[in-house]
C-alpha cells in the first residue's frame, strides 16, 4: 500500500560538516537503492526547504516504520506519515 | 514544472443532493481528462477524508490557477499548493 | 494492519431531530456489526466529547477508507488517521 | 478507570549513546512488567514516529501520573493525556 | 477524582431568545444543584468571555461523561478535559 | 481578585542535578507558604505532565506578577495567566 | 487595574443591515461614554480589520466582565483579554 | 502613526548573569529615553510573562524598524507589530 | 509607507450569483483604479486560491484602512496586514 | 514565473559575531547581484522581524531552489514559498 511521507531535515549547526556530508551520502545511497527496488516510489524536493515529499510502496507501516527509522538522517528528520488510497477518479491503480 | 496540490472538499449540507451528484460527475470526468493528458500527474486518496493528495505537471503557476478554478468542485474544496523541485537523490526526473 | 482513527461528530443544529436519532441508531447497528467482524478492535468515547478514540484492524488502507466512508454519520465526521506499526516493547502482537 | 497517553521521545542528540541505550533497556523492561500487570494494557508504534500510542488502565489520575513519571525516558518525553469513557456502541466494558 | 473541565458556550444566532434563556435557566438550575453534590466543585467566568473554568469531583470519566453530556447547553459547548493528580507540593489534599 | 495560572516546566538537561533539586525544594517551601497565606489557592498537577494549574486569589495584576516572577523554578517555565471573574450561577463567591 | 482587550467584529451575513446600523450607533455611544468616565482608557482601530485594540482602567475582572458583555455589539464579537502590570520601566503609572 | 509591539524577551540560560543585568540596564535607560521622547507612548508588563504591550507613535515603520533593532535586548526578543488605525469611535486623536 | 495586504475571499454559497458578480466587477473597476493611482503598487494572485498579496503604497496606516474598507469585496475578506520597512540589502528604495 | 518567499533569519547566540558579520556580507554582496540580475525582483523588510518578504522571478521551482539554497545565511534561515499568477484585476503583467 502507498503513503505519502513528508520530511524535514534539521541537522544541528554544533555536527562535523565531514560527518553530516557522509551521513548525507550514506543517505543518497540508501535512498536511491529502496527507488530501484520500487518502495521508495516518488521523491521530490520541497522547493527552499530542506524537506521532501515522498510516496513509499510498501507492505504495511510495519514495513514503512522499518524503512524509515534506517534512514541515516532520521535522526535529525521530522516525518509526517499520511495513508493513502485508492480515489475512485483515478485512471490508473496505487 | 511540479506542483503537490492537497484538495479538501467540504460539500455544504444545504446542497441538493441531486446537484452535488451532478458537480461530482463532471469533476471526475474533467480530472480524468486532465489525467490522460498528463497535467493531473498523480491523484491519491487521502484515507479516512472527503481529501486528496494530486500531482500536476503544467507549464507555471498561471496554467495550474486555471486548471484548480476550473475544477466543478473548486468552490467548495480548500486547496493547499506546494512547489515542488529536482530533489538530488531522486532517480528519476520530475 | 492498524490504524488508530479519532472521529469528532458535528451534527449540526438544523438537522431534524428524527432523522438525527435514525442515523444513529443505523451507526451504532453498523459499527457493533464492525466490532464482532473484528475490523473495529476497540471504540472508546473521548470524555465530555462528542468524540470517539478507535483502533481498526484491516487489511490497508483502502479498506479502512471504505468502512469509514461508509458510516452514517460519515458526512457528520471529522477523522484523523494515524497507521500503527508493532511496538518493540510491546508485549503483545498487533 | 482508562487513559490514552500519546508519547513523543526527544533525546537530545548530545546524550552519550550509552547512557541512551541504557535508558531505553530499562524503559523496556519497566513498560513490559507494566504491561504484564495489566495497568499499560495496549503499546503501538506511530508509524515514522519516536512516537507511541498507548492506552493505561489505573484507579485514578494519580495513579496514571506516578506511573508516567517514573518511565526511565520520561525526561525526553511529551505526553498527551485523555480520558476515556465507555462508549455507548462499544460491544466490550472498557 | 478531580479534573478540570474549560466550556464554551456558542449559541447560534438562529436560536429563539425565548429558547435560550430557558436552557440557560436549566444550565443554572442544574449546575447548581451539581455544586451543591458535591460534584461540581468550583465554577468561575473567564472574564470577557462566554466560557468557564470548571473543576468536576467525580468518580470516574464515565461520571464526568454523563453529567457533561446531560447539560442543557451541552449541544451548543466545545469542551476541553484535563485529568488532574495531586500535586506533591499542595497543602491541601485533592 | 482570582486569576487561574497554567504553569509547564522546562528545566534544561544541561542544570546540574543538585541545583535543580535545590531549586526544586525553594520552590515547594515558598509555594506552601503562600498556600498557608491564602494566595495560592489552588494547586493541581497535570496528569502526565512537569506542569499545575493553579487559581491565585491577590489584589491585582501587579501581585500576581510580583508572585510569580518571584517563583524559584520561574526562569524555567512557560506561563499562562487567565483573569476570572465571579460566575452567575456559581453557589460559591469568588 | 489595567486589562488590554482585543476585539474583533464578526457580524452574519444574515443580520438586517438596519438592524446593525442601529447596534452599531449604539455600540458607540455606549463605547463613548465609558471613555468619558475612565473606564475604556484607549481605543485602537486593527489597520484593515473590523477590529480593535483597547485597555480598560477597572477596579478588577468583575468590572471588566461587566462592561464587556453590556456592549450592544458583544454577541458578534470575539474577544481575548490580558491582565497587565506595572512595567519596571515605565515612566508613567498605570 | 502609532503601532503595537508585542515583545517577548528569552535570555538562554547561557547568558553571564551579569552580562544580562547590564543588557537590561542599557534596555532600561534607552527605553526611558524613548518614553521622554513621545516615541514610546506607552509600555505595560503582561502580568506572569517576560513581555510587554508597548505602543510606538513614530513616522513610519523605517523609523519603528530603526528604533526596535537598537534595543540592546533585541537580539533575545520576539516581535508581533500591529498597525493602528484611528477608530471612529474613540473620543481622542491617535 | 509600504504594507503587503494578503486578502482571502470567502463569498458565501448563499449569495446570489448575479449580485456577486456585480461586487467583483465594482472590485476591480475599484482596484484597477488604485493602481493606476498608484497607491496599490502589486497585486498577484496566490496560485490555486481565491486569494492574494498585495503591496499598497499609503501615507499611514489611516489611509491603508480607508482603502482597505471601502473594497466592494470586504465583508466578504479575511485580511492579514504587514507593515514593511527599507531593507539594508535593497538595491531599490521603498 | 514569479514566487513570494518569506524568509526569517535566527542566527544562534553561539556563532562568532565576525563570522556572523562575514556571513551577511556574503549575503548582501550575492542578493544584489540576483537583484541587478532581475531574479529578485523585490525584497523589503518585515517590521520589527530580521525577516524580509521577497518576490523573485525565476524560470521554474528548480531554479528558485538553486537560488534560496546557495543563500550564505541559508543554514540559519526559515523559508515561507508561495507560487504567485497573473491576477485578472491586475494591471500589470507579472
Amino acid at each position: 500500500m502507498l503513503f505519502m511521507v513528508e520530511m524535514t531535515v534539521r541537522i544541528p549547526h554544533s555536527l562535523d560538516p565531514q560527518v553530516a556530508d557522509k551521513i548525507k551520502a550514506e543517505e543518497k545511497a540508501y535512498s536511491q537503492q529502496l527507488q530501484r527496488d520500487g518502495k521508495w516510489r516518488h521523491l521530490w524536493r520541497v522547493a527552499g526547504q530542506y524537506a521532501n515529499v515522498s510516496i513509499f510502496d510498501v507492505k504495511d507501516a510495519d514495513e514503512l516504520h522499518t524503512i524509515l527509522t534506517a534512514l541515516p538522517l532520521y535522526p535529525y528528520m521530522e516525518m509526517q506519515v499520511t495513508a493513502l488510497a485508492q480515489h475512485g477518479s483515478a485512471t490508473a491503480q496505487n
